[in-house]
């Protein structure tokens, strides 16, 4: 019988878990938020994955459940631990994804660099760490912020009035140094649970209105020191955090030449696309791999660079679809991939990989294929 | 809204259409033989393909059809047409690969190298034949064979008796020089609709039984001279037949250097399965692409060298899944394909792929990974 494998939500990431599941000859089923969802071709039922009744006849059958996203609450996921289904990531690894504050502090513990932070709850609290870090800081709320929502830049308390206020009795806020950084890079590492382990070559993304727009792998002008020290930040988060399947850990790399760490995610990773089509294996299957406790695949880059642009929004005028024929014409290297979501501002609806020797002619080769995307 | 993409048959074939089609956002759907089946994920309708309502309410909402075998019968082709269904590759084109002495007529009017051939309804011009050809001959039913069956190699016209007897009246048997060979190839070309094709390099595949067992990409030893001869054929074939996807040109090449056509097949194909790991542009990605008339892909090898090797049988003391980590394990850049079939002695039920920089090591490597699979 075949592997089964369980995946609550039905996003774009569950849909790209998919094309490997099915190579790898996977039961892949999937809990779906709702009907015609991106993974809708493998839900096997739809329900609310805050339902533990919903998640826990989904997860009866399966051998392995795991995740699309990381807003499975703590109870859903201990109570599937206490019936003794298999869950990858599990709880005490999630619990870290789930709450911003939770993670610098065990980041702290861990001795992982950091931006400056502190746990606010009023005003007095918020202004002093605004006016100790040079007069401007991020405020973040702990929990269920993605793609820069729940984040704000602010340059005084007043600013955070409003999270300030809605805060219940004894929560708190998470305040961050504005980091002066020269770009943002990533570093994604697969871990079993039986602790083996492979890091990704560190890749560098750009960011637009606090949105994944392109990813360039690896990352240029990286160099001996910051590979290895961008991969014992991610297998040292990895093992210190007990994560299990894919863990992408965003990086702020510095003026002076340090890198601090932005954010977690634990599951597949916007910034980990680009090994869709230019690693030895793709995140997609090493998430499977490693929640299954298969050995792992070689992380390796098939080709000096991958650029991958993620097509946001998409056309207005006509559908995404329409623009495929115009997009593979454009360059026959180009791999377009579709979400099966539609169009709206800023939505990430697919993403164009592209592989290549000379880094300048992918990039611009890629972002002609992606503009024919655009409206 | 999704182009809608409508696959009449089941098998591993239909199946390994699905992951490019999911990732490239086409709403990909199956028409199965029966439940359960290697394309189950996406079958929307389960049915007799030679059954033309069955085939015609499967088609009323696709964009366009096509298939994971050729049997699909002329009348429900031609229904299909009539009613305004795009199928590709059409009937016109099928016509060829469904019986094989039209397939040898046609070539021979294109001026293809062939085996020397003739159709035959009784002993006595399968004698003449035979004596006139070294005392050997192939026999082969025109219509029905696969992997092997249908084919029979005599030394005598008494050998194909039972098959002379079972004729039909009118009907006529397809008897071919056995070709002193040194090794076979295989040549693919996509084709669309509007006339556009994309040459893959020519491989070279060594049988067992009749049976594909080990593809290598590109061929080895193939110069300039020999890799434009197969290309050459491949093109002339798929224009002169008017094939529509992909087409594989089954060669013998022999020990006198000429290269002579041995069988074609009009979908993806067992000597394309490299092209999913080791091409820019897989041979199920690029069958999708030429059937919606897109803009074909890339067909460039990623790697020096690629091989396939099928797993023909599986495992009899366990299952084909329980194999799996273990040959995981025996190669971190292993890429294991299973079809979801139950093992059965000679069957195809998946494959691996491997490529590297060093033919030896990648032949020995692939061995030894798909060996895991072997009792």
């Amino acid at each position: 019988m075949s592997l089964r494998v369980g995946i609550v939500g039905g996003g774009q990431l569950a849909r790209m878990m998919i094309a490997p599941a099915v190579e790898l000859g996977l039961d892949v089923r999937v809990l779906a938020e709702e009907p015609g969802m991106s993974a809708a071709i493998a839900a096997t039922a739809t329900g609310d994955y805050r339902d533990l009744e919903t998640v826990r006849a989904f997860a009866r059958d399966v051998d392995v459940i795991t995740f699309d996203h990381e807003h499975v609450p703590q109870d859903v996921l201990r109570a599937l631990g206490d019936d003794g289904v298999a869950v990858h990531p599990g709880p005490d690894a999630l619990f870290y994804a789930q709450d911003k504050l939770r993670m610098r502090a065990k980041l702290a513990e861990l001795g992982m660099p950091q931006p400056e932070w502190a746990a606010v709850s009023d005003a007095a609290a918020l202004q002093t760490f605004i006016d100790d870090n040079g007069g401007r800081a991020v405020v973040k709320t702990p929990r269920g912020g993605y793609d820069g929502k729940g984040v704000r830049v602010v340059a005084s308390a007043d600013e955070a009035a409003d999270w300030l206020d809605a805060l219940e009795p004894g929560a708190e806020l998470l305040v961050e140094e504005l980091v002066d950084f020269s770009r943002e890079l990533a570093q994604q590492v697969a871990r079993t649970p039986s602790g083996a382990f492979r890091a990704y070559p560190v890749v560098e993304t750009v960011q637009r209105d606090g949105v994944c727009a392109e990813v360039i792998a690896p990352a240029p002008r990286a160099g001996e020191r910051l590979r290895e020290m961008t991969e014992r930040i991610g297998v040292a988060i990895a093992q210190g955090l007990g994560v299990t399947g894919m863990l992408a850990v965003e990086l702020f790399e510095t003026t002076d030449e340090r890198v601090l760490v932005n954010e977690l995610a634990m599951r597949p990773h916007n910034s980990g696309h680009w090994s869709q089509d230019g690693a030895v294996t793709g995140q997609f299957e090493q998430h499977l791999r490693a929640v299954l406790d298969l050995p792992l695949g070689d992380p390796a880059p098939t080709a000096p660079w991958t650029v991958m642009i993620n097509i946001l929004g998409g056309p207005v005028s006509d559908t995404l679809e329409a623009r495929i024929p115009a997009a593979l014409a454009a360059h026959p290297g180009a791999k377009v991939h579709t979400y099966g979501k539609a169009p709206r501002p800023g939505r990430k609806v697919g993403h164009v990989n592209l592989v290549g020797d000379d880094l300048d002619i992918v990039v611009g080769d890629a972002r002609v294929v992606a503009a024919h995307f655009d409206d």
